[in-house]
Order: structure tokens, then sequence, then C-alpha cells
């Protein structure tokens, strides 16, 4: 069974489990074997799972935007690798919704491989850019954090159609999904059975 | 292990092998389970398994771009049922790369269940919209094509930067997809150790 629900985003690792370079080279393997528009497959991943250069890429990403008192993890739950896309414009003018695909597979098989992570989609980009030097051709799209998971996250139904996720008084992480009822949708009469 | 080999672009099936509401619905279901930008959910999902309906929805989709003496599966090979994303505007004005996160989540649990399938991002939307009386407010922008594959899709190496799928004498689909290590981007000197 594949771990769509084991998938949760995880913010809060075991900073001192390290992920293998060979691990992680297993996880861009998952996103390069994904379906890519047009098969262009214009997207580069840069990885990293070295502690200096890790603390120097975390200050420049911004987590949890719902939860507004919590500055994203401590040190010591911080991620232990990240995987980071980026763009190639030499390849190509766009990459559609390529990251979207290649970072659900990277985060599969992260999990798989006993590890989690986050997409993250906030981040300082041209500060960023520097620290990882950057060519002017290639353009930082998302950055994926992973570690090996420090915390609990439950799925809830949601509940007045409040998405906004939240941390009860037992640090454990929730999060309001739609129920598959309200996903499904269909125009009344276009099925001859109902869903 | 997750299938991620085995789950290819297919675009021949056997057409008449049908799909269960109920493995749609599990297909649906891991897409719910996947990750959504800010949490926000706002795609929903048009399921179709009649043969009726697949029959108008058909005509209507761009199959495989670079097989340019190709127009797309004949009867009898064509999807034997069909998920349809939709963008509900009146959740979100955008959904970032939602769409492409649940398309794999999808695609993978199709593979998982025996059947396999295709992410078509060209379709004619005005027609397509019409038949399945998409309302205002909602907006396709993924159809993703499913079926028992009834044809052989290999994996090659690419050579000189051609990445057009072809078809060789035995009908068998070709895709030339980029080595791990082109994919791996490092500058020069800023890890400690080589990849």
């Amino acid at each position: 069974m594949i771990p769509f629900r084991e998938n949760r985003s995880y913010r809060r690792f075991h900073q001192s489990v390290d992920i293998s370079t060979e691990d992680l080279k297993s996880m861009v393997d998952a996103a390069r074997l994904s379906p890519s528009s047009r098969n262009v497959q214009p997207i580069k991943f840069f990885i990293c799972n070295e502690r200096e250069l890790n603390s120097l890429i975390f200050p420049n990403l911004g987590w949890a935007g719902y939860l507004k008192d919590w500055d994203g993890p401590q040190e010591g739950e911080r991620p232990s690798a990240y995987i980071v896309q980026l763009h190639d414009k030499n390849i190509s003018a766009g990459y559609s919704c390529d990251h979207g695909i290649f970072a659900q597979s990277i985060l599969l098989r992260a999990v798989e491989l006993g590890f989690g992570g986050c997409m993250i989609a906030t981040f300082k980009k041209e500060v960023l850019s520097e620290i990882l030097r950057v060519p002017d051709h290639m353009e930082i799209i998302m950055v994926i954090a992973l570690g090996k998971p420090k915390e609990v996250v439950v799925i809830d139904d949601i509940k007045d159609g409040d998405v906004k996720y939240w941390r009860d008084g037992e640090e454990v992480h929730h999060v309001p999904k739609r129920r598959l009822e309200e996903l499904i949708w269909s125009p009344d009469g276009l099925l001859s059975h109902s869903l």
C-alpha cells in the first residue's frame, strides 16, 4: 500500500538523524521517473545533507503560515536534509506543474525510506540563491525539507470550511481535510448512477 | 516499493476492462490525503466510468503531441474511465501546483490497483465544460485518462537532449529520460563531498 496517509507534512525532526546521499538520490530518482509535461524535464535538483550548509539554508525558509506564534523548528528539531527544485531556463520557458508531481514522488519515497518532510514554497529567494550559488539561468522554485519526523500529525474532518491546521496542548499537529464526498463533484443527472 | 517505474504515461488501454466507482474513489482519496498549498484544497474531482459519457469526453482530448501521425487511441483501446480535476474558484483564486501533486497520487494509486493512465493538459475546455455542465465558478484544469494499459512503455537514456518520445516498429513506446547525474545539480565546491 502506497503510504499516502503516512505522508504528512512534517516540520519537526530528529535533527541528529542523518539522511544519506544515497537515500536522497533515491528520492530524486523517484522524481526522475515521474511524468513531466511534454517530457521536457526542465527541473534540476540540489541535494544537501551537510549540517553547516543546512544551517545556512534554514533561516531563509518560511514555516507553517497558520501557526502565527511559531517561527519554525528549533535547533535540534530542524531538517537534516534538503532537496531544492530549480527550474533550468536554458531547457524551457516554463515547467507546468512538474514541481508538484516531483515533490509528491520525493516525499512518498522519503516516507518509504523511513523519513518525512514538507514542501516549502515560501523562502527568501535572493539570499538562498546566493548561498547556493544559483546561476542566472536557473531559479529556485521549491525547497523540500526532510528528516526523521519528530511530531505526530493527524487528519481531522474539516469543520465549517476552516482549512487552518493547528496544534493541540499535547503538541499534536491537526490538519483539517475535506471529506471525499465534498471533493467528488458531479452535476445533477449527468451520471446514470449516484456517487 | 512504490511503483514509480511502473507508473508510465499510458495512452492505449483494454477499453472493455471497466474501472469500478469504488476504485476511482480510492484514487481520489489518494489525492485527498496529499499535500495542498496552504491546505486550501480548492480542487474538485469529477469521475466517470460510463461508456456513453466517456465517448463524449474522448474527442475533446489532445493525445501525445510528439506522435504527429497518431490521433490518439482507436475505438477498443480508449480509456475506460476519467478523473477530471476542476478548480473551485469559490474556494480560492489559485491552486499552486496542487493539480500536479494530486495527479501523481491518483496515477500511482491507479497502478497499485492494476490500472494506469495519463495526465492530459491539452483539451477543448469550452466544449468539455459544456458536456460536464461545469458551472461558472469552476474550471477544468486537467483530465486524467485511465484504463487497463495495453501498451509497453520503456524508459531510455536521453540522447543529444532529445526529449521526444517515439514508437518503434513493434509498437513499443519509448520515453527518453535524463539520467540522474544530469538532474542533480551542484555548484563546484559548495558541498564538501562530491555527488
